[in-house]
């Protein structure tokens, strides 16, 4: 079976317009109905959870016993209301939350805008055997930053190499980046934020100025373009997943982190102590005595 | 039905050998078999999960729409073995990963012995609308510190008051310190390790310095009884779970958790804009335009 990373990976000349957002690409049995689909997923979803955990503890293992540098980093990007919040939700959430290393990028802070655009992304990089997740990330830096005209053009231009070549530094110190564009239609994205104005257990989700930059959707998708085709790289591609149908989304997601995980080869570490002579001084051991 | 905080919250005389490890306070059906009980308690921390998680995005929601500062910390200690990472997987395993900050401390680096013994507590603390896990805490600056002597003696005994005031200082900034001891017998740290050396995916959980620290489990237990006493105040108190079965344990500490998060009164924010007005204004929208 082909992967389905070299399903949803994108090359240098990617438009989204040419990928339909409800689409399902890399799922099995598309002749049952869309009811059956769902559930077959969720299932999927479900029963990968303890191959993903097992696997995320191997890799915190290698880092706590025997000073593996690896991590992975899943890098999630979406226009408002993409689903960056509910994959997070599935997905990290079937893993272990004590190697989990969850960042969320807002507007930068003052001190933030002190420095250059990839300062803040270092110091959230995930430490040695962890998986991390972005929750927007660097390319923030060339999508809102392009589109609202934060920087002269000049400036976000220069990015697309710097970016490059930051991701190939963090992988040449063990990171293993997995870059994840959720992709949405302009009116499931209605849908979304009419259903946010809807139940008042969602208002808190919603910004009027979503609205606003939903305005821009035809030049966001543009920035798009631009940031996947100019950094889908071979050693840091991305991944376009269509996600109008949630359940695909989390899915795909989650086979592309545990295909990632996988092909890592992680095992759990063997002990550098003596098995036997630990055993001896346990079993000799049965009763507290007073040490002072 | 009294609180389960009740029943398991100690006082300022606290001595642990006084609580056995294998009882299971507050625990309906204690005539049914241990079995029984154990899938009893099983399905609870099951059925309890989605209210957990409904709390959790409350208060998240509370923070992050309406400028609410509160926020919960849950703080766990234990000897070696007893259950801290464990407690995490099932109890915050329950919670959604985006609203919880867990930070692990272990011995301090030379930049945090450069500063005072809360300046790294201080620094991992849970930003307002999370809910935090502390895996050990400042306790070890009057546990471990004190039974390896690591500071002198007038060191470690101006801590219980400071300890006290800096706990009240957060409660005062909207923090609910949620502290639990999940505590373990000697005969069960002793079976745990042994299978640590047994079952080679746990070897790398096992540290042959573990032993040396068991060596001096009678100190360990004095120095507990002391930061327990004296530092399980009115405005902050300390509950004792005891920890031999984990299935009691986990359900314990998710009760509490739950009843602490109760206690808040919790709602969903409401919208600070116009409802219709936004409505309109999407339903206005359904073509995405050429901005530029």
């Amino acid at each position: 079976m082909t992967s389905l990373r070299e399903l949803l990976r994108v090359g240098p000349a990617v438009d989204l317009k040419d990928i339909d957002p409800g689409s399902t690409p890399g799922l099995p049995g598309r002749k049952v109905t869309g009811k059956d689909q769902k559930g077959w997923a969720r299932e999927q979803l479900a029963s990968m959870a303890p191959e993903l955990a097992r696997q995320q503890e191997m890799l915190y293992a290698g880092a706590k016993a025997s000073g593996d540098r690896r991590r992975l980093l899943l890098v999630l990007q979406a226009m408002d209301c993409g689903g960056k919040d509910g994959t997070i939700k599935k997905v990290a959430g079937a893993m272990n939350p004590l190697g989990l290393h969850i960042v969320g990028f807002g507007a930068p802070t003052e001190e933030e805008l002190r420095h250059d655009f990839l300062w803040r992304i270092r110091r959230a990089l995930p430490p040695a055997g962890l998986v991390g997740v972005f929750n927007r990330s660097h390319y923030e830096d060339v999508l809102i930053a392009r589109v609202e005209s934060l920087v002269p053009e000049r400036v976000w231009r220069s990015r697309y190499w710097q970016i490059n070549g930051f991701e190939r530094d963090l992988i040449n110190d063990g990171l293993t980046p997995v870059k994840v564009m959720l992709h949405i239609s302009y009116d499931e994205q209605r849908q979304r934020l009419m259903e946010r104005l809807t139940d008042p257990t969602k208002h808190w989700k919603y910004n009027p100025a979503d609205v606003d930059a939903r305005a821009r959707w035809t030049d966001y998708q543009a920035a798009y373009n631009d940031a996947l085709s100019r950094c889908s790289t071979d050693h840091s591609p991305w991944y376009v997943v269509p996600a109008d149908r949630k359940w695909y989304r989390d899915w795909a997601v989650a086979n592309i982190v545990l295909e990632a995980l996988t092909e890592m080869r992680l095992s759990y570490p063997r002990s550098d102590f003596d098995l036997d002579a630990e055993r001896r001084r346990l079993e000799a051991d049965r009763t507290p005595t007073m040490a002072s």
